[in-house]
């Protein structure tokens, strides 16, 4: 990767919010600005559970992220994995790519994988929903579990195949648990001659004592009601202490299921091991309140990976917009040392927080808890809000489509069963010789 | 699989144009259908180019075969990969299914899959279009060789990432061929700063003297000159010899190149051959006028699997309006049984041969090549037919949606570049311990 000499070089890691954020407010003459993600898309994670559940398709909800950049000139963008940062060397190792890439100043964005809290066992039969390959996999086990249950005659295994059990009660969880009902009631009972698609049951299990707990307790409370009239089984305070091929444990309580998905933690991405600086729990580096590591001005750590704090004291919560904020702030902390001028600590503003439950159901928080609404309202909001922040105009125009078909007609458009395999996507494609396809080097 | 004693039952193995219309034809009281098939969906094959060259997404060109037959209340749809046919009992055997399935009468229409003409160890450097999975390799491969050029360094390596080679010139590979240039010369140049996609090479390979062999010669050669006028060399005679990862070579010579693709020949699936039944040198079943095997009037075999005759001497086609009309045939003909009638020969009304080539560009040819048109009104032709017989009305909504994106802004919006693995689905998952991924009983 041949330099300018003469340009500032700014090397970007990610594509999400916070990663294309940070390139827009860096394209300006004078700088050179590098985006590097293992993936050639950016994806708008809080649409991806309308993926799982067979909504929207895969591209409705990405954008190549080259495209995205293409009227900013001084960014180039490249699809590779970042082994490792050497900030002895200021240069990122590439799998696949001899030479280290140096950087002047480097934004890591890289954002989380799931946490199993110590049971990575448990992972290949609870899978978790922040990649499209994450989404397709769900969306198959879900499918999968209607097709079998059609051959199966034995009662207790069928109804096993039917019983969906979602881990976790944050907005994730939620989202995932709310749509089931529907889906299975409705859309897809036409379609099968030997079970009946209506006796599905659907679980929620959230170790707390209430579910989303971001958010005000009363509209904790409406969201829990509002999922027990769709159908939904909540359960708090329920400590899950084992999960198998056969199902769910809850201490001494066994839930038989074999459609378990994981929506109940996260932590940082394995890169910022890499970067030989104080983390939290989370695996989260901590930063400075200009968004910098503490002992170097040059490397910046925003979006879910960072464990920031706001001027106001609060926590920098791990969700789009404060990533957005993050990357602004960030992209401006560089250019002020660019140019030899102080810079600012970061101040998160939270401009409101929102979970969709199911059709017209909906939870809102904003000016802290101050005016919060539930029901139609809501979940119009929630619609507008998300179809505005979708990356791209197409996008916008396909999911509208989407969703108004799926709302009109009660049925889900998007049931493809698929590949077996999943993997996220380098540059690098290292031909194996027994099946002709590219086997991909991964860090984590 | 428990019966019903009283009705007859009628397998249907395979859900493309074949299996949805005999299945559709034969849904009537009294009798008891049942459509197995290896995957979920219905594939609309005309337009899976393009899902392979980023213009439409996989659900697009997809229907869940479940969906699209919930109506046909007697009939049954499932899962399952058979595994073999056997006609002595009167059953079939599906991949992890302990019972056969019996049947009264069986339709066979499992289609075709590519022929490398014994070389398949060609396959690996050269993938055909056949299913969802084999258009996404092509897609990743196509968008994977952009990437890894923006990368490169040397001169040689890189044109050589930028030179597609397309074998076959039937209408998949001028079709293939036709809309890369577009892609690589407008969509795709915005987004590259290292690479101009402009200076990308299409070559499309014919073995026989002149491409779209089965059109009239005027139209060959208006073909030939639409794509030659689009960008793509055009190179007819040329007998490939060897296919490896650095390329192709015709005789003596070589052509670099990263991204070969196969739409060359095909052979009947391998599931005809358990049939013991004579078949031609595709590996496709002889059947009688009937459409049933010779010696067997319960078997019928249908579509691009079957070596039939029509009525009026001439060999039928491997094209979908064919294998419809053979559905409905063969279904008439199962019914004329049961109800003690007189089965009718197949006669197969040719309605007229489309071609598409690129922007602008198509040839059409009706009444046995009387009616021949080229260009503008040939592609608006093209285009309203394709839209016409899409299963589905979300697809068809979906569709002409994403084509005038396209056409508007020269852009194409399905560029996700994902999954490493492909398979077809069946619904007997083997789990594995290593992956918690399913893993896929194949057939071939």
């Amino acid at each position: 990767m041949t330099r300018s000499a003469a340009r500032t070089r700014v090397v970007i890691i990610g594509g999400g919010f916070g990663g294309l954020n940070a390139a827009r407010a860096l394209a300006r003459p004078g700088l050179e600005v590098l985006l590097i993600d293992r993936t050639n898309h950016h994806l708008f994670q809080p649409l991806l559970y309308q993926v799982a559940t067979t909504s929207l398709a895969p591209s409705d909800v990405t954008a190549p992220i080259r495209w995205v950049l293409r009227k900013e000139k001084e960014v180039t963008t490249l699809l590779g994995t970042v082994e490792r940062i050497d900030r002895a060397a200021r240069a990122i190792r590439v799998v696949g790519e001899g030479d280290p890439i140096p950087y002047d100043y480097l934004i890591v964005a890289p954002g989380t994988r799931h946490s199993y809290f110590g049971r990575s066992d448990w992972e290949k039969w609870a899978p978790g929903l922040k990649s499209v390959e994450d989404a397709r996999r769900i969306r198959k086990r879900f499918l999968l579990a209607f097709e079998r249950a059609e051959w199966e005659d034995d009662p207790k295994a069928r109804q096993a195949l039917l019983t969906y059990v979602v881990v976790g009660g944050g907005p994730t969880g939620v989202e995932l648990a709310g749509v089931l009902p529907e889906m299975c009631k409705v859309a897809f009972r036409p379609d099968f001659r030997r079970i009946d698609t209506a006796t599905v049951r659907v679980i929620l299990l959230e170790g707390g004592p209430r579910i989303l707990p971001a958010f005000p307790e009363s509209l904790s409370r409406r969201a829990q009601r509002d999922l027990e009239r769709l159908g939904v089984e909540v359960r708090t305070n329920a400590i899950v202490t084992d999960i198998d091929e056969h199902g769910v444990s809850i201490g001494d309580e066994h839930i038989e299921s074999e459609s378990v998905f994981w929506a109940a933690g996260n932590q940082a991405s394995p890169l910022i091991a890499t970067l030989a600086t104080p983390v939290d729990r989370m695996g989260r580096a901590e930063v400075t309140p200009a968004l910098h590591l503490p002992d170097d001005p040059r490397v910046f750590v925003i979006g879910d990976a960072a464990a920031a704090t706001s001027t106001d004291g609060r926590e920098v919560p791990a969700v789009a917009p404060a990533a957005t904020q993050m990357a602004r702030r960030a992209a401006e902390n560089i250019l002020a040392q660019v140019e030899g001028r102080a810079m600012q600590p970061f101040r998160y503003v939270n401009k409101g927080d929102l979970a969709v439950i199911g059709r017209h159901k909906a939870v809102a928080s904003f000016f802290d808890g101050k005016l919060r609404i539930a029901g139609h309202l809501a979940w119009f909001t929630w619609l507008l809000v998300h179809v505005m922040f979708l990356v791209g105009f197409r996008n916008r125009l396909s999911v509208l489509m989407q969703w108004a078909y799926n709302y009109l007609f009660f049925e889900r458009g998007v049931r493809l069963i698929t590949e077996t395999e999943d993997a996220s996507m380098s540059r690098h494609p290292a031909r194996t010789g027994e099946t002709g396809e590219f086997e991909v080097p991964r860090t984590a």
